[in-house]
């Protein structure tokens, strides 16, 4: 079993984004952010005030990277050459010592695709420009050219999300199994997060690796959306203890091999109001509305406009706070976005989240997300969850 | 008991921060990173596709959210107005509306002081310059304008990292009495961070907020650093399982009110090796050169200077790979840095990481990482665990 993108893949997405820099009128592409940078060579790595770059021409690729990360480069990142500089800020500015490298590689007066002008400012990162440091090359902006090759994934990819799926499943399923009145949020998460970890990577075995900063495994929680706070979309955890009649917003997932899924889910403790109850089923038909208007061939739009028409059906409008979802993999977030404002084909391939929420500020908050592909003749939900109340009320 | 920065010292920072962007000819700022805007509202978020951007002029401080985080900025942010627009990308780009807000604000001809022009590429985030759609305004780059600010720590700001401190301490010693020979390294991190937050979130009590979007409490861990990984300083958890004879590489902290600490061991499992013994030996050496050349006046390149000439006296320069630290406070790293390259001159308030390390690829690495507080006279310990060998085995 391998839990990561095959060498082959890397080479093949690498191939790719040096032709669609050549159709684009370019020489090369230079990039510097960590996702691109990941989604090219394969390495994960924790980006801080120290830069660093790939290079992809046709002659060579080539990644730079500060002295601390050289030897995990070397191991994991599918490069032609790892090229280390000392440190950041140091006695001679990376930046300048990346333009030499670019000179050597015969790179300087060429055209360049970039994601970004320079490093961005990470950490306390200061420093020049691409275009300062390399005066003779033509460097011209292409955040895009990554990203859209991004958004159609690969069976590969798509092994590695429904890998994801499964392990954040059983988190959910734990979470659900230990949340109850008087325990407190934080700790009913860390010991679902701990006890599915444990099992998955039992069950993974040494071929498991999370390529993730933040995640050694599964997860699941609830982000502080307990309570009147549930109301709250994107709340931060405050350790509320959970009472009877909360109403729970939770999120789970699992990282393997760099990717990750989303599900989340309403949970209510009983006893359940009318309210909650009614609010419960116009979310879920909501969400339903927004799997209806997925199908390969239409604007990402639609599905949101299908849902906002949901909403003002049922003058749930006043309710509404955010667009219906976004694709996800390598990023937890994505472009495109199933959002009135995004006009992008949805194609075979493409994954995303599906969650429209309704909240109703001082009362509860009511948000389901899936985690779906879009498939040749509509799409195929990649979570398995139950998703009506009586499987997801909390009754102990 | 207080765990979060009170609403007169945010107010002192805006009126601060205004002043600076004055003295350099600016009438106001416009920020769009989640850390200046955190720095000057007190307002944590989630940074996703949807830009948040905080205008402070000598009229007012305004806000500027997405539909979604209306409620909550409006609970927690420190700002005369909060502004919401409904959604990224929408109908109508939100780089737009902001143009719209600030020329309503009487700002569409000032000179502003940015941290950026415009919003960064997050999340698939694409959008024009804030230069394009407020062209009559002039836009100076000032990143360091709230990064210097935040460079000498506050007596509030330093009662949140000494509490930070605390908890991490409590999770390290948790993850040392949990580690041992056999234990998978995830579990032993999950369980003592989740031991740890437990008795965090009951030892504060209601008036504790984290204020981290990653973190609900105390963690401590080894993020890969086990065995002979533990000679790549930023390697990423594998889940590996600890053997007797590994050097075990950790990391603690907690979040308290949006702030951190930094506290990291090496701890070695019996039995210990005379190489081992040796290299963690000149590990604390050279970690004692650095706290030797801490000094309020000097310029923060004399004590990687200090450490890098440990390094030469012992036939070190090979196992280099990083400078000696980093400031911190709001960020995990944030400038200045403990670095040969930065003439930044320390004061009295700065807080630093010190952790030089060790590497010797292919056999262990070696880092102990405490974090202090510059002082009139020298610096001050904000970590307090021990850093001799003794303590720091593990034998069971």
């Amino acid at each position: 079993m391998r839990l990561f993108i095959s060498r082959g893949e890397l080479l093949r997405r690498r191939a790719a984004a040096l032709t669609e820099a050549t159709r684009r009128g370019c020489d090369g592409l230079v990039l510097f952010g960590p996702t691109p940078i990941f989604y090219l060579t394969g390495f994960a790595f924790i980006a801080t005030e120290r830069p660093i770059a790939l290079t992809v021409t046709a002659a060579e690729t080539v990644l730079f990277v500060p002295r601390l990360e050289e030897e995990h480069a070397a191991e994991y990142a599918a490069a032609d050459r790892v090229v280390a500089y000392p440190e950041y800020p140091a006695d001679r500015h990376p930046m300048l010592r990346l333009a030499e490298l670019l000179t050597a590689m015969g790179a300087a007066r060429m055209r360049l695709a970039v994601d970004g002008d320079g490093y961005p400012g990470i950490m306390g990162y200061r420093g020049p420009r691409l275009s300062e440091v390399l005066p003779g090359a033509s460097v011209s902006l292409a955040r895009d050219l990554i990203e859209d090759m991004m958004m159609v994934k690969s069976e590969e990819e798509l092994a590695l999300i429904r890998e994801s799926c499964r392990w954040g499943h059983l988190a959910h399923q734990l979470l659900a199994d230990y949340t109850a009145p008087g325990e407190i949020e934080s700790e009913v998460s860390q010991r679902a997060s701990a006890d599915a970890t444990k099992a998955m990577v039992r069950a993974l075995g040494p071929t498991y690796r999370p390529l993730s900063w933040t995640a050694p495994g599964a997860r699941a929680g609830f982000r502080g959306q307990v309570g009147k706070a549930s109301a709250i979309a994107h709340a931060m955890t405050n350790n509320l203890r959970i009472q009877r009649g909360d109403v729970l917003v939770t999120g789970a997932a699992a990282a393997v091999g760099g990717y990750t899924s989303e599900l989340e889910r309403t949970m209510i403790v009983a006893p359940i109001s009318a309210e909650q109850r009614r609010f419960f089923n116009l979310m879920v038909g909501a969400q339903d509305a927004a799997f209806d208007a997925i199908r390969p061939g239409r604007p990402c739009s639609e599905v949101d406009r299908a849902v906002r028409a949901f909403f003002e059906r049922y003058d749930l409008m006043p309710y509404w706070r955010h667009h219906v979802g976004h694709a996800l993999g390598v990023g937890i977030h994505e472009a495109p976005f199933l959002d009135i404002g995004d006009a992008t084909e949805m194609r075979p391939g493409m994954v995303f989240s599906v969650e429209p929420g309704i909240y109703v500020h001082g009362f509860a908050g009511f948000r389901h997300s899936d985690t779906i592909v879009v498939t040749e003749r509509g799409f195929e939900m990649l979570t398995y969850y139950p998703r009506d109340l009586a499987s997801l009320v909390i009754d102990r």
